[in-house]
């Protein structure tokens, strides 16, 4: 695997794959890399000549200082990692490279980044088009790849790439999960054992709605009973609710052709973890 | 010259030049062509293999509705022009090729995008900005030429492509002027007689104030004497600035070392107008 810390060489480097008519295929990470972002990878590498990835923890995406400074750092198992799942291109910038001047741009989604994630990271949307906007003119991918856990940002991502016209396809890849369901994420690092237990909860809670919304309950009922359970098991609910799949707007209830989504965000001790699954 | 109004054969047209590795140079247009506009093309034209001309109205980022109505289409002339200078392709999208569903993003620039036209034309640079995104994306150019007249649009123009890291170079052409001074723009069009005789008091004013601050006059005084010319003349002067080239933050005076630019909007009858020249 290539690793590049400048743009100016990897530019150089991706005009000769595509001058060679290779297509890419890019995963954009934060590093802390899992199996989640190994299955990205992996599914690139069914479509694509060429697999880019990049690592780049982004300052502008976090609302909170203390959440920036700890989250997790390994980039010589990343490296390893990705080398082994095939990985073709790493771009590995710092923050100079990212950013040289201070950044001015901020965008607005209208009403999609003011629900969810929106209400609790304020900024971070964002933060998120902006480093995103950067990375898509800098590899030029022509499909890139996203994880369903960060529905919402997919949704952005999508909103973004059609408004703006980006050239390329998103390509989003159902969440990788613990064997006992946990969903794979790079702050699951910063979980002690009793909040590891507790972090059960999201993939529990949406389960259970999952099965509850299937046999008619009550949306808000269901909504109850998962804060109880967060209530006693002191794990701090951020939001439980249900959406519509295409544009997250907020449902009371399911209708029988509604494509809908159960979406949950909870502080595990002190780290923020979210979670969701289509309503089947 | 080549017309494209749909951006997949655009597309397709482009990446064989691409692949030929010819350079493209790309101006875009509201349309209403005028020889500042054909002087953009002969820039382009000595700088690149093959240059893109688009016209398109872009409703986004107009603030008023009658200034979108009024804004003058002259498409059969303008096409025997671009002809004429040797421009290559012109791309002419329609509303549902540029936009397909309502747009939802915003773009905001922090404080460039508050001053000057910024103050009278709310949301208008985030229009630029998301048009320019869009034409960008489908025309990939190498390099994007931009007339001087519109200077604050290049500032933020050059801010959103610093930021969002397009691979390509802006180049600001000095503006083209009538034998009497006046700017070009489309919306000379729509001056009548009368108005067009007024609408000289923009380079009048810009010119006496140029030399004013030549001879160390105070810029107050030198505001002051124009917004006197002005309303001799029944002109509504919306704005005399005098401001830093670099990031256009607004000056008092100029020092030795300062790159200074005088900017002015003002109506000529219904007829809203802006100029600018640099601070010799």
């Amino acid at each position: 695997m290539q690793v590049f810390n400048e743009i100016g060489p990897l530019r150089q480097f991706l005009r000769h794959i595509r001058s060679q008519q290779q297509t890419i295929g890019f995963v954009p990470t934060m590093g802390a890399i899992h199996e989640g972002h190994l299955n990205l990878v992996r599914a690139a590498k069914t479509q694509n000549q060429v697999v880019v990835a990049s690592i780049y923890v982004n300052p502008a995406q976090f609302n909170n200082l203390s959440d920036l400074e700890k989250y997790p750092r390994t980039l010589e198992k990343d490296i390893s990692l990705f080398t082994a799942a095939g990985c073709d291109v790493l771009f590995y910038p710092d923050n100079q490279e990212m950013y040289g001047e201070p950044s001015k741009i901020k965008f607005d989604f209208g009403s999609l980044d003011k629900i969810l994630e929106g209400v609790f990271r304020p900024g971070h949307f964002s933060g998120v088009a902006l480093v995103v906007s950067k990375l898509f003119n800098i590899v030029t991918p022509d499909r890139a790849y996203f994880g369903q856990k960060d529905f919402q940002q997919f949704k952005i991502i999508s909103q973004l790439v059609d408004e703006l016209k980006f050239d390329l396809q998103l390509i989003c890849i159902p969440t990788t999960r613990e064997p006992d369901g946990l969903a794979m994420s790079s702050r699951n690092l910063r979980l002690n054992a009793d909040d590891r237990k507790k972090a059960l909860v999201l993939v529990q809670s949406l389960r259970y709605a999952n099965d509850e919304i299937r046999k008619k309950t009550d949306f808000k009922k269901i909504r109850t009973e998962i804060q109880k359970r967060c209530t006693d098991l002191n794990v701090k609910l951020e939001y439980f609710e249900l959406a519509d799949r295409k544009n997250l707007s907020l449902l009371d209830t399911v209708k029988d052709n509604d494509q809908a989504i159960l979406l949950m965000a909870a502080y595990a001790g002190e780290v923020r973890l979210i979670d969701n699954v289509f309503v089947e």
